[in-house]
């Protein structure tokens, strides 16, 4: 049979018939990291391969073995999730996923159907998988595309988010840092000299919060999952961040004007759950990964869960699920008296605790450095309409 | 050249000439996690190994690359630490370990030179390193070997212990869990359906107590070192395992009558720096690991660990360190107030929180299925002498 492979892009010819499992087993695939699909569906680990088959393995991270009968309607499963000792047929495992949204929004108080949504998308599975989820749950969310000029890879995930919205008739935001700001994100980490992921985190939360003010929506949402949150815990529990730690939520409200409210209503779903999601919704997303991340921290931080969780299924849940049941108590949150005063930064106007914002700071360093002269295209950002709408 | 290797044992033939870095790489070594060894001397990675050399690669766990010079002396090296960023000589190397002891001593008031010391030894590196360092920096301490049953491995521990105890003239006492209370570790595992480590675990601190408490000790000391500890922080954190997280400290004051304190002063140092210190010594222990704990979750913990150290050296204390820094204020002890008070086990005299102790308990059982009928050599126990010393 014909195994395509990804990250890298690989194909194997594996003699058939073979079960699934089988076939994982002799390839040394962790069968928990990866989805196996056959002409577009999902199966199980006991379904048999012939030799003519075409198959995909897609990696993931976190899931497994187990029955192969829906919990809910006793039909044949497509998907089986060890964490939850259940599987799914293809429709009720659709209604697991708007399950758990609903109690992480319900549990969290995160927004309510009146609320402006701003969902950040960048054309991956979560961001789109919410996206997916939110509107068929009745609730108005507007996408906001962040274009980072990362090469073919900013194209492609351009061109998946705008041709979702426009199947489903939704407002797409479009902000290109290049237009808007004047750098990309690796000729403003070559100017500055910070890492890629530095300059492009602290670009996306301000252009998150920027949009969100200046569109006048409630709340930032973003597409965190299971496995972002519980590997950025360990980071943060391996080094005891306690400041991170302290903000580490699923809900983060807004401490002062010019700052909306941030929510990650995916804190409840795995990687594996999500990438299911789309196969099962026939959401095409872009499956490759930033190649400016390759190795690095969060990505081991994801192998040692998904190793611990293989184990003992569930372990990634009970970690991160029993941070937050203690987080106020023992990392309490300093948004009151005790927090350090916000002010208006003088270059934007947006929240900051010094003069001019981090992302001024940086942006001034970067133009300098790229044009010798730190003004660029929205430079008197206040005056100037950075939002195209699709 | 001749490559002998541990757990399991093995011999490799490598042709030479290679130096020490490239030997590691060939076989696909981590070098942090092994000493080499050439002719009873350790050597680092820039030493050229001849093609006639025999070689042993001796597994521990931490460490590697580094400067070649001592950094109190500037002569050779024969130990790099990364952690420190520093190389030590043999001399100068068994000066550092001396240190780091004596500031666990004193940073956490763990015990004096007038205080009688009562050292749990195993045979392994690390209780046969710290007898050999608390009694050359002046302190009186006892050893206590328990003979736990399992074969060849336990006789091997047993010896190994008699000997070091036997070369400096210092007192050992050993205790026979079969001759003292009718079991194996073995045995009383098959018989209570308990783990082996379990039933081994409640056995040993048990004795450990009451050998401490009959002898008149004002401390029990044990080998536990950086490793150990990390990875049971990991997993304490990993289940937020509050109670354990309370409990985890270097030292454990004695909470009511007939318990003793509890000292950890290797908890600075790592596994790699304990088997340096015994082959820089000259200490003969046992390099076998115990053959019933194969895989089990704090060896998993200990190689995620060490990944993340190889990749950024001292990550590894910065955990430990960090989380004893604010342990106090974030998991406080609980050995007053609210503390549950303790009584005396019905049976053994020793502290409980119940009517009979949860050692007393497991013997029980296990005598019962052993030999159907609770009463072994050491039923009336506080009448029977249970020490034997050498």
């Amino acid at each position: 049979m014909r195994v395509r492979r990804r990250n890298p892009d690989r194909v194997d010819e594996v003699t058939g018939p073979l079960d699934v499992a089988a076939l994982l087993a002799h390839l040394e695939v962790n069968p928990t990291t990866v989805l196996v699909i056959l002409d577009g569906n999902l199966v199980t680990s006991a379904t048999v391969l012939s030799d003519e088959a075409d198959v995909e393995i897609r990696p993931v991270i976190s899931g497994g073995a187990g029955p192969s009968r829906c919990h809910d309607c006793r039909g044949p499963a497509v998907i089986e999730e060890p964490r939850h000792r259940s599987a799914w047929c293809g429709e009720h495992f659709v209604d697991h996923v708007h399950r758990q949204i609903r109690k992480a929004i319900d549990h969290d108080r995160m927004f309510s159907y009146n609320d402006r949504i701003l969902l950040a998308v960048s054309g991956g599975k979560d961001s789109l998988a919410l996206w997916d989820a939110l509107l068929t749950m009745g609730y108005g969310a507007d996408g906001l595309y962040i274009g980072l000029g990362i090469g073919g890879y900013s194209k492609r995930s351009g061109r998946v988010c705008a041709e979702f919205a426009a199947k489903r008739g939704v407002e797409l935001i479009t902000v290109d840092l290049q237009e808007a700001y004047g750098y990309t994100t690796p000729s403003g980490s070559q100017a500055s000299g910070r890492t890629t992921c530095g300059v492009c985190g602290l670009s996306k939360r301000y252009v998150f919060n920027r949009v969100a003010v200046e569109g006048g929506y409630d709340v930032v949402v973003t597409g965190h999952n299971l496995d972002d949150e519980a590997a950025v815990l360990l980071n943060n529990v391996l080094h005891w961040h306690e400041d991170f730690l302290a903000r580490q939520r699923p809900l983060l409200p807004a401490t002062g004007p010019n700052q909306v409210r941030k929510a990650k209503p995916l804190y409840r779903l795995s990687e594996r759950e999500m990438a299911a999601y789309c196969v099962l919704r026939g959401i095409d997303y872009v499956v490759e990964e930033c190649p400016l991340v390759d190795g690095n921290t969060g990505q081991e931080h994801k192998e040692t869960l998904s190793a611990l969780e293989a184990g003992s299924p569930g372990a990634k849940a009970q970690f991160l699920f029993g941070f937050l049941d203690r987080a106020e108590q023992l990392f309490p949150r300093r948004d009151d008296a005790t927090a350090v005063a916000l002010g208006e930064c003088q270059t934007c106007g947006m929240p900051t605790t010094a003069a001019v914002c981090a992302f001024c700071k940086q942006r001034t360093r970067i133009l300098v450095d790229l044009q010798g002269d730190p003004t660029g295209p929205a430079a008197a950002a206040r005056q100037l309409p950075i939002v195209s709408t699709s």
